[in-house]
């Protein structure tokens, strides 16, 4: 780290992030995998490390009420509006090493390869303390404490050891009393995350990097299908009100219908037939739906054709069906002055990029309901994600880096980014 | 008990054969529903039961090695062979009321009607122990004492106690010592086994009693689809190996190929996808199959046809599926000539009878090894059974009463049936 950045090659900088991210892999509550939940234990270490990694650039790194870890690189002028670049620290159980923190290690790179050059804006490094949902059931603390969304009933929630939010602040040291403090001011600009893809789509394009344009909507279902258990061997196939068949059939219509339309993805991911015994014909099945689309408008289009796709299913075969919802999530439009910016700043490093929706929740979905935000993804070799076969390539972590100087230098020149004023 | 026979008429001995029926499902191991396993403390009851109504018929019941309940209605003659008629006094958990128990009372109905008039064979009514292999997971302990068949790999069983079938033996006051005399002598000439259908198909095709041809044989599978788990937001349909829609797509297959082949059954009656969690493709599903037909050909090249389907649908969506046997049992070909005198005695009292296989296993199955052995079905309201829903219409009782006594005359006049011999 005290190496003079300027005498590093760009290889050698992406090389150096990933094996920052090596060394944040082995601050884990669990002995030979990685799991870091919001405010646990090993977070202070993860925040020792990249606050040592922030010094030499003379970033003093300070942990909010909210567990963030956030620090400040001047900009030409002590009044200097603010970036906002970060992504999160926390990790999902059995993690790979890149989900969040990457994001996190690539702002240490930008402001490395700024090398004390000041813009007419700073940026305020964030490392989010939670983002993953793990402990609490409830994703985004860290990010909503940014926008001033955290509540009495956020506070509240417990963990599975009966700790509620605001205890694991205090027992974290942290100072409850100030997560309001934690809230953004009037002088931020915008937000800008880098983060793997954590899907196969830039590899299947064959891209290194891709600019978010929105965070797809999304609605999860509990269905069921009721019919009537019966005995698998004394009940003819044309005697039978099997749930589990009528299930089957309506699964497979749901993945016809999902590849018809472009962008929309549904998937089953649990299901339950009882009575479950191998002799017996099941009377009653359960199962979930998650279905997700960057327009609200096809999302509710394609819920209604499911769920008269399950009736429709069930009538025929003298069957009920049943659905409550268990989630609603309105698609977030990220900025699109900054999308442009970011789609010109890759171009100009040579390299094409992917204009894309996240299907995935990210803290940038949070941090737009108040400013300006983007996102920029990095191919996920495989697709594989919340896995510890999780991995990103060097060449693309080189790439990000080009591209987000040069990101940062265009912005710097932008009357109408610098003009911008906070979201009301 | 004591009102003089003859007097009766055959709805009032029909009504006293459910109302028998009735008084054996007080006696439970469960408060508020029926369960009467193997040697269980309620069984002392019901065996007491069974042998009061017996005791005016001059039949003196006694309770053989293996919990065989077990009398003798003397024929003409001391050295008369014997015809055996009987089915099972255990149940399953939270059982109905007739499934076996209907059989041993019918025989008791059969006797009184015959009101002390002799025939040239002996009748000896079964009360079997063990049916449904609920206690030890193994089913026909009672039966198979019959046929030579408790050896000391199932004396050793144990339940879910701890206790081995040769200790709940001890425990109930039986000398286990003496299993080997439960098996049948030479002087048998046949097992008969009235039973509810358990199943809709007399009920469909309207007809109050069945002949039971053949019990069908039976193959059980464990499957897995194997394909990958990831992200259901941002893995797009085209890129997925969804096991949970390989399956579903398989078990349409599977209904759709069952339902061109007349009398195959084929049931998936559990399934469980992982890891499921709403938000992941599921990436294994594991799955049962029991597939059943009386011809073992039909079965085999089902199994055949079945498991070549799951391999083209897996492979197809770049997943791979396993199989592993759990039971593979062949079907059971009951008399022929017993079939043919049941059907002459149903028909004479005027009613078609409907000649059919059993999709579920009987103990006749286990006498068959031995000697001739035939069932004769009574119609199932609504298909129900193993389920304290399960009933049977009195007309249909009645008129199993009045073909079994016709059945019993006719035998006692065939010279065919007379000279028979017990199987070698």
């Amino acid at each position: 780290m005290s190496v003079p950045t300027m005498s590093k090659d760009r290889t050698a900088r992406a090389r150096e992030a990933l094996a920052r991210c090596d060394a944040l892999a082995n601050f884990s509550e669990d002995t030979n995998s990685l799991r870091r939940t919001f405010l646990s234990p090993p977070m202070h270490n993860c925040h020792a490390s990249v606050a040592a990694w922030l010094k030499p650039l003379g970033v003093s790194a300070q942990v909010d009420a909210a567990g963030n870890l956030r620090g400040t690189y001047a900009g030409t002028d002590p009044n200097s509006p603010r970036l906002l670049i970060g992504s999160h620290l926390d990790t999902v159980p059995n993690a790979g090493k890149y989900d969040g923190i990457l994001g996190v290690v690539l702002v240490i790179a930008l402001l490395e390869e700024l090398d004390g050059r000041r813009l007419p804006f700073a940026i305020e490094i964030v490392g989010f303390s939670e983002e993953e949902g793990v402990r609490f059931g409830v994703p985004f603390i860290g990010s909503r404490a940014l926008v001033g969304r955290v509540d009495e009933d956020l506070l509240g929630r417990r963990d599975r050891n009966g700790i509620s939010v605001r205890e694991a602040i205090q027992q974290f040291g942290l100072d409850d009393q100030g997560i309001g403090e934690a809230a953004l001011g009037d002088d931020v600009l915008g937000y800008l995350e880098f983060h793997i893809e954590q899907g196969p789509v830039l590899e299947k394009s064959a891209r290194q990097l891709g600019v978010v344009e929105a965070i797809v909507g999304q609605t999860r279902l509990a269905l069921r299908f009721l019919g009537r258990a019966n005995h698998s061997g004394t009940t003819p196939m044309d005697a039978r009100q099997d749930a589990l068949v009528a299930a089957a059939e309506w699964m497979v219509a749901v993945e016809s219908y999902a590849k018809q339309i472009p962008g929309l993805v549904a998937t089953v991911g649990s299901i339950e037939a009882k009575p479950g015994a191998t002799n017996v014909i099941p009377g009653e099945v359960r199962l979930s739906l998650d279905v997700r689309h960057r327009s609200d408008e096809t999302r509710s289009g394609a819920i209604r054709e499911l769920m008269g796709l399950a009736e429709t299913i069930a009538r025929k075969r003298g069957l009920c069906s049943q659905w409550n919802p268990m989630l609603e999530q309105d698609a977030v439009l990220l900025d699109g002055f900054l999308a442009d910016q970011i789609e010109f700043a890759i171009r100009s490093t040579g390299c094409g990029p992917h204009r894309m929706a996240s299907g995935a929740g990210h803290d940038a979905m949070i941090l737009a309901e108040r400013v300006p935000s983007a996102m920029i993804f990095l191919r996920s070799p495989g697709g594989i994600s919340h896995d510890p076969a999780e991995t990103v390539l060097l060449e693309d972590v080189e790439r990000a880096i080009e591209a987000g100087i040069r990101l940062l230098d265009q912005l710097g020149l932008s009357q109408e980014f610098l003009g911008r004023k906070r979201r009301a």
